[in-house]
């Protein structure tokens, strides 16, 4: 593809790697990630997006469980190997770790290029018991400059939260990778499409960004993980995906990621992220957020 | 229908009227839309929601006829003729209204109630061509305290800013009522639903709001509008429409209003609204409103 300078377009092939991590077994996940890894390495992915805690599995028995299974960033073992994955086949990749900090753990998602690791993101709002075992997000809501574009990164709930989408897009992203634990949600029917995809849609809409979210699959002590991972483009609309709700699976798009940042003037007057009326919102969150009506 | 403790809930029958006015000819537009709130009346509905600009069309020949089609609200003709039906029919509706205060023009939203004018919403977020008639809207989200619950209203394009939707939220609404006149816009696929229905969706979600869209049909002076009216249950899912793309429709749903309120707790942790991190967004929205990347 080129442009009207007939030049060669950059258009990065995204994978989402849809897998079932093991609880406890990270020896087994990092090693089924990098079998998964080298897979879209040979369909041509330039950058590869793993699910949340991807090396450590999801639901910790305990404290002890969850501090056993977690390591530093950059310098543990994992992040080690997808590095060198990385190294070995010139991509970028971004992947949900168990991390530790002293005695602090996060759930966090780690941006790694053929160079080594390049940042972290600390998921910002836990969900459920996470809560037992996560420190919240401290570093916001990171965007690092690639030689594919801007990439930022966020995890599963905070989905859930526009100003999670927004802040990235603030900054610059041109696409957001979600490592994500997707679970059935109260008031959700289980024969629909995941509202989780339909918030990934408004959001890429909304902010003229791409989204591509990868989940895992499985059921572990009980709790089942809903599958249905995708890539969204800027418009909105699905250009992979999703994916089947119980089996490993790998999803790829083709993504112009200048479209993000080029198609975001939508007539003569609207640019979606400049029409933003901060002198609105800014006086009415300093306080509208008091009144506690919620 | 009951709660846990015998007493009578308070469902409310909500009614969105998709209808085609027709731009400069007022007196038709609103005899027209007391024609459908007198069926909407007929089948119990005791909260009606009416497009943007019902009553003078959308698509202006110029200012001069922009002026000419304005009120003053509340003492203009249409707010007295929809309150007098409003009394009569002892309900609550939120309507589109072409507003002149003084010598400014605004794309409004009344809220009329069996005792009157309660209160006004102006667009915020200005949409192409609006942008030569209109003033941006200076009053904020206000929402309304009713006997039916906390009333706030947006216009159209408002619902492209999760922002919009949030400060609705923050301030207690229990519903957000969406005059609306969707158009096509770029990237979407005209066959498959409207992204307008995706953002009403995500923002019931994730704010735990019911969410009532009325819009127009037709086209006007060439613009064609799409229909696909839709009342939206805070779980994020429709439980009335998209009504049809091209014809006049009444849609109901029976809401009972306190859900927004009641569940928003997700599990023992989590409450989407008190799960903010403002601590993270105001620091960052302080800051990452600036670099201009976008």
């Amino acid at each position: 593809m080129t442009d009207r300078k007939g030049r060669q377009e950059a258009v990065v092939r995204v994978a989402c790697i849809q897998m079932e991590p093991r609880v406890g077994d990270k020896a087994h996940n990092v090693e089924r990630s990098l079998e998964l890894i080298e897979e879209a390495a040979d369909q041509g992915a330039k950058l590869v997006v793993l699910p949340e805690l991807a090396n450590s599995g999801y639901v910790f028995e305990n404290r002890e469980e969850a501090f056993a299974l977690a390591e530093p960033v950059p310098s543990g073992e994992t992040v080690r190997a997808w590095a060198a994955a990385a190294k070995r086949h010139d991509f970028y990749l971004t992947a949900g770790i168990c991390e530790r900090d002293g005695e602090a753990l996060y759930n966090s998602a780690v941006l790694i290029g053929p160079e080594g690791h390049i940042g972290t993101f600390r998921k910002v709002h836990l969900w459920n018991e996470e809560n037992l075992f996560f420190e919240p997000g401290n570093v916001g809501f990171p965007v690092f400059k690639t030689p594919l574009g801007r990439i930022a990164m966020i995890i599963c709930y905070d989905g859930w939260f526009p100003e999670s989408w927004r802040l990235c897009a603030l900054q610059g992203a041109d696409i957001v990778c979600v490592s994500t634990n997707w679970v059935p949600i109260p008031g959700q029917d289980p024969k629909r499409e995941a509202m989780a995809n339909i918030l990934c849609m408004a959001a890429a809409h909304s902010n003229s960004i791409f989204v591509a979210a990868a989940d895992r699959v499985g059921t572990e002590r009980g709790q089942p993980f809903i599958g249905q991972s995708l890539i969204v483009s800027y418009t909105g609309w699905p250009i992979a995906g999703p994916a089947g709700r119980s089996g490993e699976e790998i999803i790829y798009a083709d993504c112009n990621l200048a479209d993000a940042r080029r198609k975001r003037n939508w007539n003569e007057y609207n640019q979606v992220l400049r029409d933003r009326r901060s002198d609105v919102y800014d006086e009415m969150l300093g306080s509208s957020a008091r009144p506690g009506w919620y």
